[in-house]
Formats: structure tokens, C-alpha cells, sequence
């Protein structure tokens, strides 16, 4: 797009006034639901970018993860540092190093009660659920309460949650879902393996 | 997805060897080219992520923002209080706040001058270059240039390029392509302004 100086001044002058009034337009604050969904990479990334801000801005953060926790992982070190951001890991990794739905289902258990107390104590300013999406997809949890109890948590909590497979009602309920689209990924195009800061 | 206990562990089982064999298969490391595009939120949030780890795990981590000079940042203030991580703003907020071609070219050069002496000292493990695709895409920069100081730079530094509107010569260089697809907008639908934590 190769545009002369008279043109750009006009096009961005456009922009600018689109981008004002939609501005102008937008006047409420109010606890957002995001959903990070879809195949490609960046879900929790992105989720922990957003806690990274939350924290920088001296409010308070919380976090549970559902199923990553026997993967080490630097960002849960940084933030965790923080006196603003509470930090807890439920599960024993990925679902299929367990390979049992019972023990999966009570660990999902377990994180839930622990995102139900702090979802209810309104001590928090944004609350990031790692891989719940997840859960909710293997049916380790029932959805009904999950929205339930998302509908019905303090109006000016953001709620982040993460994973694959968002189920559609989810999405329905929220405010903000971004698909992460996977376009190319190296694992599978170039034998290239896992490393650290990219992956984990 | 409702399952029987032996058809999940048939099924965990399965999906695990196919991890396994896909994990044994990627034996290689090198410094990947990360593209974040599409219209969806979260593209700078993710490369943020990744620059947390990066940091978490002592490596040395070199961010250059093209074109969020003007707005304030809570994850600048964290990120930029590690001794490894070098944390450089160019520019004036958005292109449409200057008004000016020339000028936005003048800072395009002084931000890509300040990549390269990054990318060409051998210093970092990961370099962050936010914003660039929208830079490529109003052409205030050669993307041959561009790509030509990325094929040539240090074998293992990660590179990871964010903005809407990745030039398609960039994706066939990637080795990684995530586009953020955006699903639902509070701005757009609700009239819900921009804010802490979320948005800034």
C-alpha cells in the first residue's frame, strides 16, 4: 500500500476519527469473561501477558492452573514473586500421565474449589484459569455451574480463561474470546523440539 | 465427549504414544522466527508471555516497541526492572496520531537501527520487535531489509514479530505463525472502554 503524503494525511485522519468516536462511544467499565481458545499457540501467553500488566498496575491477580503443573514454568516464578499475585498449580501435568478419569476428575475438583473461593472473596482484580477449557471439554466438570458461578462472581472481576475447545456456551457467556489460529508450528514442519522461553 | 473409564485410558493412552513419537521426532534447537498477526487481541500479550519466561529463566531477553511510545505500559515498568531484559520504546503512539509520513518513517529507521544493533550483538536469547508488521505493512520499512538482517542473524535468538497485517513473505519465513482471530469485542458490542490490566 504505497500511498503519497496528501493521501496518508487523509487516511489516517479517517482512522483517527473512527477510532475517537468509537472511543467516545465506549463509556462502561465492567468485569470482563475472556476466553483464549483455539489449536495454536499463545492461549496462556497471552493470559499471563495480561496478569503481567494487572500486576504492573499494582492490582491484584490471581491465578489457578488446572493442568500444567508438573511442567516448570518461569513465568509462575516472576509472578509469583509478586506480594499482589496468588499463584496456585492444581494436577499432576497432562491428563494422559495420569490415565485415570477419577483421579483427573478430583484433581478438577480441587482447582475449581479453589477458584470458587477466590472468584467469591472479591479480593481480586483479574483471575486467570489456566486451562479450564480443558476441563470442561473432558466433562471433569459440569459447565451449568461453572457459568453459574462466573455469572454470579463480583461485577468488576476479569475472568481469563485458557485451553483448547472452549465449549460454545462458554463463548456465548463471554465478552471477550480471541482464537489463537495455528498457521505454522515447528514441532511438526521441522523436528525442532521444545525450548525454553518459547515453550516453556 | 462423555466417556467410560476404559475408554479414556484407551484413549489417554493413545493420545500420549502419539506425543511421545512426535517429541522423539524433535530433536532439533535454533532461534525461531515468531509471527503474531490477525485482528484478534492478545498478539503483544502472548510475545510478552514469552519474554517473561525468557527472563524467569535468567536468559537475556531485548524488546523494541515500533509504535506504543505514547501509551503507558505495565508490563514496560515489570519487565524493564530486570537487569536482563533491555527494554527500548520508539515512536509516537499510533501512526495516526502524527499525522506525518515522513515523520513516521523517520521513526520507523530509528527503531529498526536499534533492532539491529540488538539482533547483530549476539547479547539476547530473545528479541521482541512489537508492532513491526503494522511498520511492514505501511511500508515505512523495506520488508526485504528486514528479512534479509533476520536470515542473517545469531543461530539461536528467537525473534518474535507482532502486529496486525504480517506481510505474507514473513509468514513463508516463520517458523512459528500464530494469528490471534478475533471471535467477540467488548468495544465493539458493549460500549465498554478500554481497561488496566485488559487493555493497557
Amino acid at each position: 500500500m504505497k500511498t503519497e503524503p496528501q493521501d496518508h494525511l487523509r487516511m489516517t485522519q479517517k482512522r483517527k476519527a473512527g477510532f475517537e468516536k468509537k472511543k467516545a462511544a465506549a463509556t462502561k467499565e465492567k468485569g470482563l469473561l475472556i476466553v483464549h481458545t483455539g489449536t495454536g499457540k499463545g492461549k496462556s501467553s497471552a493470559a499471563f501477558g495480561m496478569g503481567l500488566r494487572t500486576v504492573g498496575h499494582g492490582m491484584r491477580l490471581g491465578v489457578v492452573q488446572f493442568i500444567k503443573g508438573a511442567l516448570y514454568t518461569a513465568e509462575r516464578d516472576i509472578l509469583d514473586s509478586f506480594d499482589n499475585c496468588d499463584f496456585h498449580t492444581m494436577g499432576e501435568g497432562y491428563t494422559w500421565n495420569t490415565q485415570n478419569r477419577e483421579a483427573d476428575i478430583a484433581t478438577a475438583r480441587q482447582g475449581w474449589a479453589q477458584a470458587c473461593a477466590m472468584l467469591d472473596s472479591g479480593e481480586y482484580d483479574m483471575l486467570i484459569l489456566d486451562e479450564l477449557n480443558v476441563i470442561l471439554k473432558y466433562q471433569y466438570l459440569p459447565l451449568e455451574e461453572v457459568l453459574h458461578q462466573f455469572a454470579t462472581r463480583p461485577a468488576n472481576l476479569h475472568v481469563v480463561v485458557t485451553g483448547r475447545h472452549a465449549p460454545e456456551a462458554l463463548i456465548e457467556a463471554a465478552d471477550l474470546v480471541t482464537e489463537m489460529r495455528l498457521v505454522k508450528h515447528p514441532y511438526r514442519e521441522q523436528g525442532i523440539k521444545a525450548q525454553a522461553g518459547v515453550e516453556f
